[in-house]
């Protein structure tokens, strides 16, 4: 973690979710440096022991004779977190940097600033880390107007117009997958290796008939069980028509207001790319962004605000 | 267990569900002499287990001079149970009785026959246990003609008409309510004592989002969470949102088929009042049966059967 200069390190970039925490050190021309990534996320850490975990992933790109600024993101700004940060009500602009909360520390080294989530009233909903990229987004397309997709755990989706974001919603598709899949009666029909290739056609059946307007989600998914015992439903594609079930009705429940919009998805790896195929299955072309680079992007932004702030 | 005598069981009736057994001790007159019940449910037993599981659980009421009557219903007839009872196909008459299989047993002074569960091709699906309580439903009824539901962890909607279950279908609400409750992050809003009463308000709060057309069920439940964090939206209140949502979904996923027909919930306790009561809320007005008397009355009417066959 040393084999960088610690004089070459301008600022770190954090992105500190419930589960992991991933920086980055990065020169004053925006270079990366160095990765570092740990499992030492938000719920696994009391208050008191995030400088600490900090320390233990970037402590070797500080400087001894000058501050280094640490800009954070994420859940590690939640009330259960370091130090709260408060949410930004939409609409607003993604980072409301003057409501970026700067916890206490022992570390003369560290200036740590963490960036609020976002909230919103009517419907009730709330986003903290993805606001980051959505910032991102805007720093390299500031003109950008349209709905954005964020999948993970949590998707998000929220509609950007003249550099805010106006409104966003949250589906629990992720961890419906995950406990339905691992958990529910349905494990029965599912098991096996979850990592070989997605059954292409299972997932197109699941998201036709999820994305449907009058199919719901609660009679639809005791049939994958009932189609493995009478038909012979093969566990992969009963996973891979879960999945497809799950975001068709994803799909088929944006806001109506977001119908022909363009779309742009943010991710990497499988997930954005399902997400995508899913689009464009239903006759949706969206573009993709890459998570990481908009992240820093974002990040960054939140940085140059602060150098402008001092 | 043994304060019975023997002579005086005519025969034994046995509920056997994938977590639990129960049984009856009952005169030639249909009177109920005795129960038992344990925690040897159909997934805790291995095929050459189950026949100890009953001898431990009724072994004290049998006769040692005669061949004992057992008649069971349940998961005790899956593939993985103690010997599988295939379905019969709907349309059917709920009491399949030529399709009634018997396992091979060690003890002489018992006979068992399992009741075979039902199925439906299209949609798939699949009952085990539950048709019984429709045949004990049509014993005491034989001219009913509607629509029955059964509420449990998996609740059951059946059609009913001419003596024959002419379709049924499966949601998984309860088995959801549980997952999303316990172990989604909508649990961080919902711990504190489950056992107090429902708050009811917020019950039919979230029953009539839920049976709204409009309303997807994945794209309203983190809103229970942000809720939660932004509104002081309590644990109870939160629980009884989640429930009310859920059954909300469930009623309104119903086959459109059904709309208008007479219902009848069967079962006991607070999970069926909750069910009657959703069911008033939104205008259906439902008889209740008593889920024990009817479980009796369906197995009675097999036992029925296998003596007139004898």
């Amino acid at each position: 973690m040393t084999d960088i200069s610690a004089t070459a390190v301008s600022w770190i970039a954090v992105d500190w979710g419930t589960s992991q925490v991933r920086a980055w050190a990065l020169s004053a021309r925006g270079e990366i440096l160095q990765r570092a990534s740990s499992a030492r996320g938000m719920s696994t850490l009391a208050p008191d022991q995030f400088e600490g975990a900090l320390l233990e992933l970037v402590g070797g790109w500080l400087a001894e004779d000058r501050v280094t600024e640490v800009v954070a993101c994420g859940m590690v700004g939640a009330r259960q977190g370091w130090r709260e940060a408060p949410y930004a009500q939409v609409p607003c602009v993604p980072l409301a940097g003057e409501r970026m909360v700067s916890p206490t520390l022992g570390d003369p080294r560290l200036r740590v600033s963490i960036i609020p989530g976002l909230c919103q009233r009517t419907p009730a909903d709330v986003i903290r880390g993805e606001e980051i990229q959505i910032a991102g987004l805007l720093a390299e397309q500031p003109d950008y107007r349209g709905v954005v997709c964020l999948p993970g755990t949590h998707s998000k989706w929220a509609e950007v117009r003249d550099g805010q974001v106006v409104a966003f919603q949250t589906f629990m598709t992720g961890e419906l997958f995950a406990l339905l899949s691992q958990q529910s009666v349905l494990r029965h029909g599912m098991q096996g290796d979850a990592d070989q290739p997605m059954d292409e056609v299972a997932f197109v059946a699941g998201l036709h008939a999820g994305a449907q307007g009058s199919q719901r989600l609660i009679g639809a998914l005791f049939g994958l069980r009932a189609e493995g015992l009478l038909e012979g439903l093969t566990p992969p594609a009963a996973r891979a028509r879960l999945s497809g079930l799950l975001i068709g009705q994803e799909l088929g429940a944006l806001d109506e207001r977001w119908r022909g919009q363009q779309v742009c998805v943010i991710g990497g790896g499988e997930l954005a790319e399902r997400y995508r195929c899913a689009l464009d299955t239903l006759g949706i072309t969206a573009l993709t962004v890459d998570a990481e680079r908009v992240t820093l992007a974002g990040l960054a932004a939140a940085h140059a605000n602060l150098q402008r702030g001092a």
